[in-house]
């Protein structure tokens, strides 16, 4: 199996990440006997856990990770979760890792309000927090999340859309979390708030540059190396990046020809656009506008103490950095 | 047109609500511009405004209601606002209050989303509370509110059902939200436990008790004084009060011909049904057990200083005994 996210070699936290782990586990006795099935089956399927890896690595940056940040984690992989049960539901999504989604076997009811019982429970543990702006960024994040997938199902097929619209739409739906997780593992170490600030942009461009690794490998990625079902976004008539940057140079006749393709649905070839997209060099484009995204990433940790936990943020920018070769026909 | 909740005399409190609905339509402003005519569409069809009323009374009853009530009162609405979207998704609902709902007008996709979105954004707003307790407590009444939802769509068409399984159904799904709003609506004036506890009491029964007037109602009211479609719980296998006691009194060779009317989905008249369920006592026992709450509800009213408040809040429970005089063939 080739290199993915998936497989980044967490080995610095690997105590605190199966804490993580059984701390999902052990919420499923907080949800009634009769949801114990649904919840369990959609938080263990596991995800690669990147939220909850930057929790702990940036607390780990900053002092140390205790209790309060497997809390942390484990409240942020929840609202994930539930906002994947919704995202499946309205992408019609019928496998995801591999395995059928909640929507597949429950139908659209039950995941509907899975996921709103997973987000409630996700909101009501993170009012444990002492400090009311990790409670307050927490439902803050959420919300920007919920905000980012909105605008983006409203977007759809929208050939108006701007790549300013595009990274504010990704910078909600993707880096919202990952942004609390870096800042929240550092606010819960009572950092100050330029260090706090800084994890955020660390997280933020993190999560950014990784959404536009996601969409080209959507666009250009092979689906045994992924473990999804890929070339679906144009399908569902999202705009990513790649497409973006091709119908920025595009000619008025090319442009026409891309908008027929795009908006009519009609049957195309998306190996033949890839294959545009790649000549014409605007996934070239979209792979280094995400590399000056992880650049900067790796500017914001200069402050931290250097330490491993911070090297391990360093080099997730790294080992993202790598992946994005793969962004090519 | 006849009496119903919506035509309770709240003239009390009129301003507080006024304040309320203006409360609701200023939240529009701190969603994404791109969503504000989603959010004004499904906040502004104004609904009964029960729960807000409940959170003002219990204030007015406890001290006084003033700005913090305002903003408790617009977060229940707004969560009330969220389930009610993801309800109709479920319930493939396609007119509420008269109006399209919001799956019929944007499809379920935004639908979804949507619900999220007012979701987040009440808990959010309920972080700016100073009191955790409240913050808290706001967290998990949502979370029974969905808890509630998903046994019921669990348990659709499961003869298996008992009553305490339906009691312990609507305590989440309706109770939930009334008890936070009288209880909270005390705590925000700091009054002691015991007056809390009992206007929670007060809010759980009246909730309990209107839950199942709305089910009565479903099964034998009318549909032009009700302003909604009736007769659909059965449809949708959801067993309600007068059904389960129908049952329950029902003989061996009964009880397999309603199960097979219930289960089997087959087309069978309602209006037969309905008359069969009054003949045999079962909608009128269902009308004295919301009575007995109600009366429970007036008895957790007695430490109160019995200001128009409190005897509005007395007055409710009158209004609704009276209501349930409709729930007769």
């Amino acid at each position: 199996m080739k290199a993915n996210l998936r497989t980044f070699p967490f080995d610095l936290i690997r105590d605190e990440v199966r804490q993580v782990e059984d701390s999902l586990a052990s919420q499923v006795r907080h949800f009634d006997r009769a949801l114990e099935g649904y919840v369990s089956y959609v938080c263990g399927t596991s995800g690669k856990r990147i939220r909850p890896a930057l929790a702990i690595l940036s607390g780990g940056a900053t002092g140390g990770a205790g209790e309060a940040h497997i809390r942390l984690a484990t409240i942020l992989e929840m609202i994930h979760v539930a906002t994947l049960v919704h995202d499946d539901i309205i992408d019609g999504a019928e496998k995801r890792r591999d395995i059928l989604t909640a929507n597949a076997k429950w139908g659209n009811g039950i995941s509907v309000l899975l996921g709103d019982c997973l987000f409630a429970h996700a909101l009501m543990l993170s009012t444990d927090f002492e400090e009311k702006r990790v409670v307050r960024r927490i439902a803050q994040s959420a919300n920007q999340v919920c905000t980012g997938e909105i605008l983006q199902t409203q977007r759809r097929f929208d050939l108006q859309l701007t790549k300013g619209d595009y990274f504010r739409i990704i910078e909600m739906k993707t880096a919202a979390l990952f942004e609390a997780a870096c800042e929240l593992g550092a606010a819960l170490n009572g950092s100050e708030e330029a260090v706090c600030e800084n994890l955020a942009q660390f997280g933020r461009n993190l999560g950014t540059a990784y959404q536009i690794y996601d969409d080209c490998l959507d666009l250009v990625g092979d689906e045994a190396t992924a473990g999804k079902t890929l070339r679906t976004d144009l399908e569902k008539g999202k705009l990513t990046l790649p497409i973006l940057n091709l119908l920025e140079a595009a000619t008025e006749k090319q442009r026409e020809k891309l908008g027929h393709l795009l908006v009519q649905k009609e049957p195309f070839d998306l190996s033949a656009l890839a294959n545009i997209a790649d000549y014409e060099g605007a996934l070239e484009r979209s792979v280094q506008h995400a590399r000056q995204l992880l650049r900067e990433a790796r500017q914001a940790l200069i402050g931290l103490n250097g330490g491993p936990h911070a090297q391990a943020l360093e080099q997730m920018t790294f080992f993202l950095d790598d992946l994005l070769d793969q962004c090519r026909c």
